[in-house]
C-alpha cells in the first residue's frame, strides 16, 4: 500500500535476500518499528508474539521462515532434516490460523525438489515471494469483488453513506496488499463510493483501534473507533449496512474462525437482518473440517493480554493494569462462527454463499 | 457489605448529618478514595463523572441530592422553589437509569408535604434514608429469590461447579447493600453452592474488570476477567450455565436497558439455550415505556472513554491512548436487550417471565 507517499508491505525481503523484513505490529499506532527476521528463533517469536498476525500474513512469514531455516541449515550435515524440524517448530507456533501450515507445507515441497543446499535457499526464496504476490493478488481480487456488495448497497441507499462494521484487523497489514476484510472497503472508496467503517476496537490486543483505525486514517477512509459491545446497538437503530470479517480458519463446510467476538457480531446482524460476510483468500480455508465449532483450535493465550493495556501516556508507549492484580483472567483469541450465521464468502474468485456446495462450487479442484 | 472486616456502603450519611460520603468509584480497584458532597453541582458532578453509577445508586443518590438542595437552599426565599429547580437539574445528570428521577420525585414529595426550612431538610434526610434501607433489603431479597435458581443448577450438576457470567457492575457498588445481579451469587456463595464468575470487563470503562471483579475478590468468589468478547465462545463450549445481569432501566414490558453489550450477550445465550436473568428492584422498572428499544433514551458519553484506558503503571494510576490520535471514537453507554431473549427477572417478590402480564402480575399496584 502507499502509506504517507511510500509503498510498504507488513512483510518483505531485505536487499541483502537473506534478511526478512517485518513491521512490528505491536507497536503501532504509536510507533512504527521494523524488525529483522534471520533466525527461526525470531520467525518463531515474531508470529508467537504478534509482531506479525493475521492470517495470510501468518502464512507468509511462514514462508520465508523455511527459507531462513534454510540458510541457517546450510552447512548442516543434513540440510533438509534440519529443515524439516525448523519447519514443525514454526507451524507450531500459532495453532488456529491454517495458512500457516500451508505456506510452510508448500514451500517445504519445493525445498524438497531441490537438489543442492544454495538450491534449497533459493527455491524457498522464490516460493516464499510467489506466494507472497498471490496472496496480494488474491486480496486484489477479494476487493473486486467485495467492493460490487458495497455499491449495490450504495445504490440501494440512493448514494447515501454505507456503514460497513468490521471486527479486528483484516486489513493490508494482516495480510500483504488491500487485507481482506479491508480490500472491499478500499476498493469502493476508491471508485468513490460514500462510505464509512465501525471499527470494532477488538479487545484484548485491540487490533480494531491500533491498527485498523490506523490504515484506514492513513489511507483517508471516514471511520469510528467503537467499543466490541456497541455493534448489537447500533444495528438495533440502523447504523449498520453490513458486517465484514476476515477469517484465520474456516472450515470448507463454511463455519469461520476469526477473533474473539466475531460470533457476537454475528448473531447482532442476524437479529437485525444485516448482512454479514467474511472475506478470504482461498488459502485461508481448511479442507479437511467439517465442524468448526468442535474441531477448529482456540489459541488460549497470556491472559496479561487481557489484565493489561498498551497505549501511550505522555509520550511514552505504557501498559496500565486495568483489574485488581490478584484477580485471574482468561484470554481465549478466538471464537467460531457458525456458517448458518454467513451470509457469504468474498473469495479471489467471486461471492459464494456459506455451504459446502458452494464452496466447493467455487474452488472444484478441492 | 463486610470489606476487610468493616461494614461499608458505597454511599452514606456523614455523621455532621450534612454531608454525603460517596466511594470514588472512578478510582477502583487501584485507589479507594472518599469523596464529600455537600452541594447540588458537587452531586451532579458525582453522577455525570460516574463516581457513583448504578441505577439503584444513582436513585440514591438523586435522593441524598434533594436533601442537599434543601440544606443549601434553607435562607432562599423561597426554598422549594429554589429545591424543585436543583431537582430539575440533578434529574438531568444522566438519561438512561429511571431510579434517578424516580428517587428524586420521592424525596421531593415529602419536602412538599413539609411546613418549614428545617422541617424540609429533615423530610428529605429522611426519606432518602429510607430510600437506601429500602434498596439494601430489596437487594437482599433479589439474593435469596435468585440464590434458588442458581442452587436449582448446581444441583442438576450434580454439585459441580456453576459458571455465572455477569456483565458490567451490578454489585453492592451499584446499590446499596449485595448488589443485583451479584445478590444470588453473594446469597448462593453463602450457602456453600460451588460457583464461579466469568466477569465480562465491561468496555469502555472497564466496571467488570475494576469493580465486579474487586468486589468479588474481597468476598472470596471464585471469579475470572474476561474480555466482552469471550461469552459467545464459551457458551458455545458448555462453560457459562447461566448468565445474570443488572439493568439502568426495564420497561413494564420486560425490555431491558443495560450496559452497552448485554444484548449481544443475550444473543449468545439465546443461541445457546442458556437462561439469561435480569436481577433488579422495582424502582428500575419504567411503568409508562412499552418499546424499550425505542424509548428508552440512550446516554451518548465523551468518546475519550473509548479512546483512553485506565489502569496502574509504576505504581500511578494512568491513562493511556490506545488508537491514533487522529481517529475519531463514538461511546454509547447503553443497549436494550428485548424481552423476547430475557428468561426472567429476579425482584424483590421473586421471579418471574419477561411479560407485561407477568411483570404486573408480580406488581399489581402499578
Amino acid at each position: 500500500m502507499i502509506i504517507d507517499g511510500k509503498q510498504i508491505r507488513p512483510i518483505w525481503l531485505d536487499e541483502d535476500r537473506f534478511t526478512v523484513k517485518v513491521i512490528d505490529q505491536r507497536q503501532l499506532p504509536h510507533r512504527f518499528v521494523v524488525a529483522d527476521l534471520t533466525t527461526v528463533d525470531q520467525v518463531i517469536h515474531a508470529i508467537r508474539e504478534m509482531f506479525v498476525r493475521g492470517a495470510p500474513l501468518i502464512g507468509v512469514t511462514g514462508a520465508y521462515g523455511v527459507m531462513i531455516a534454510a540458510q541457517n541449515g546450510k552447512s548442516a550435515s543434513n540440510q533438509v532434516g534440519f529443515i524439516i524440524q525448523e519447519c514443525g517448530r514454526i507451524k507450531a507456533a500459532r495453532p488456529t490460523a491454517v495458512n500457516l501450515a500451508w505456506g510452510v507445507d508448500r514451500v517445504l515441497e519445493r525445498v524438497h525438489a531441490a537438489g543442492s543446499p544454495a538450491a534449497r535457499i533459493d527455491a524457498a526464496r522464490a516460493e516464499a515471494a510467489i506466494i507472497a504476490e498471490e496472496e496480494a493478488e488474491s486480496c486484489r481480487l477479494i476487493g473486486v469483488h467485495g467492493a460490487g456488495l458495497i455499491e449495490a448497497v450504495s445504490r440501494r441507499k440512493n448514494g447515501s453513506t454505507v456503514n460497513v462494521l468490521t471486527h479486528c484487523n483484516a486489513g493490508w497489514l494482516a495480510c500483504i496488499e488491500y487485507g481482506t476484510a479491508t480490500a472491499p472497503i478500499y476498493e469502493a472508496f476508491n471508485r468513490g463510493v460514500d462510505l464509512h467503517v465501525w471499527v470494532d476496537e477488538t479487545r484484548p490486543l485491540n487490533q480494531g483501534a491500533r491498527l485498523t483505525a490506523w490504515e484506514l486514517g492513513k489511507y483517508g477512509v471516514p471511520h469510528t473507533v467503537i467499543t466490541d459491545n456497541a455493534g448489537g446497538h447500533l444495528m438495533q437503530h440502523d447504523r449498520v449496512d453490513m458486517v465484514i470479517v476476515g477469517t484465520d480458519r474456516t472450515t470448507h463446510t463454511g463455519d469461520v474462525a476469526n477473533k474473539i467476538g466475531t460470533y457476537l457480531k454475528a448473531l447482532a446482524a442476524r437479529d437485525n437482518n444485516i448482512p454479514f460476510y467474511v472475506a478470504l483468500p482461498s488459502s485461508t480455508f481448511d479442507w479437511t473440517m467439517t465442524d468448526g465449532v468442535k474441531e477448529i483450535p482456540i489459541e488460549a493465550r497470556n491472559p496479561d493480554e487481557v489484565r493489561y493495556v498498551q497505549g501511550l501516556a505522555d509520550g511514552r508507549v505504557t501498559r496500565v493494569l486495568v483489574p485488581p492484580e490478584s484477580s485471574p483472567a482468561a484470554d481465549f483469541a478466538f471464537d467460531v462462527t457458525p456458517a448458518r450465521l454467513v451470509t457469504g464468502f468474498i473469495t479471489e474468485r467471486g461471492v459464494c454463499g456459506a455451504s459446502e456446495a458452494e464452496i466447493h462450487g467455487l474452488f472444484p479442484e478441492h
